[in-house]
């Protein structure tokens, strides 16, 4: 049975992947990363989707403590959604950016993926309805495939794939709905409160993604 | 003051490479990674020259527990070295080779140096004296690049510095000893005894440089 590492962070991107990996007939170990993210329930998530899921996963705490996001700094403020279109316009990332965050979880899963023969790496990143963070667009994806290639024992024989890379978040959702992933058991929010604090990015895709979709999303009541 | 971030091992090579960077007027922050090595006593070696230095650095305890090269399990044996030409004759890579090592290594520094605005990140990979592994070699460190400009937010604003990639050891150790690394300091074996075993690759790499810069080895009483 051909073997995938499943990058999961408890939100519904990541959550989707996981399905859609499985979908596909990969026997799926799922990575989960604490590392120290304001919003560590997503952990919590992650692992109870995992769970759901049968599928192995493993908890890795790393070390940012040089911080420079908001995520990792309760100092800095998470700041309100400033609508998608604004990121692409201006170019300007928010503070919610954590430096190289994505290229460290793919170091990792790329690792893994050497030592336990698995075949293919999948990421629920996403391009369309995206805060502009740059470690989250194709062409890092395809820059990152040929480190991978020149830089690893196994290059080509792992594959990192982003099947949600260029859905619109209700097209995620749609698909998400589709293969059964527990919506109800994914978490959104930067802000990591008891309930979605409805303002900060993560919370305004996740909002017009199930408003656009036409469905309700579980977590709010 | 210009900034840089030095990844450095506890080996010869990254420690002439913080020497180096010192010697460019980069302000150095070092990072030094227990990574489960078998060779241990590295990470001791690292700290002393830090700290012989006077530059901050930092210890960044990393799970690899899925492992995947001798350097990680005791159960499989380090091999004797096989001589260098063999390994680029025959392209295989050694069991010492560690999954997505330098990727790893290299994406934390990213993040640190994206955090703290450093300008340059130091690797004292090398590609002529060398076991084969892929994550020492140029086209690697090309495709690296590529991935932190299109994947961070830095970008270009920082640059990954090899500068020993094309010395064979011989002119590595020379030109530590012109800047004055301390290489009594160092630590190479990969068996991580109490002295080196003069059998491993790294041994032996280690003991041609010496020889072949007709210089003493200070660890090798």
């Amino acid at each position: 049975m051909k073997r995938a590492v499943v990058l999961l962070s408890g939100g519904l991107d990541s959550a989707t992947a996981l399905y859609i990996a499985k979908s596909k007939g990969y026997r799926c170990f799922c990575l989960i990363f604490d590392y120290g993210q304001r919003h560590r329930r997503e952990i919590q998530s992650a692992k109870h989707i995992a769970q759901k899921t049968a599928c192995p996963w493993q908890l890795l705490k790393i070390n940012l403590s040089w911080r420079g996001s908001s995520l990792l700094d309760k100092n800095i403020e998470i700041p309100k959604s400033a609508r998608p279109g604004l990121y692409k316009a201006r170019s300007k990332v928010p503070n919610t950016y954590v430096p190289a965050r994505n290229i460290i979880f793919l170091s990792f899963a790329l690792s893994c993926a050497e030592a336990i023969k698995a075949e293919a790496i999948f990421i629920g990143a996403n391009a369309v309805d995206f805060s502009g963070y740059p470690d989250c667009r194709p062409q890092f994806y395809r820059a990152f495939a040929q480190a991978k290639d020149s830089g690893t024992n196994a290059g080509r024989k792992i594959r990192i794939l982003t099947p949600l890379i260029k859905k619109s978040k209700a097209e995620i959702i749609k698909t998400g709905l589709r293969l059964g992933v527990p919506f109800e058991l994914t978490w959104s929010c930067y802000r990591g409160a008891r309930r979605p604090c409805g303002k900060c990015d993560s919370c305004y895709f996740r909002a017009k993604g199930f408003s656009e979709a036409g469905e309700r999303d579980p977590l709010i009541k």
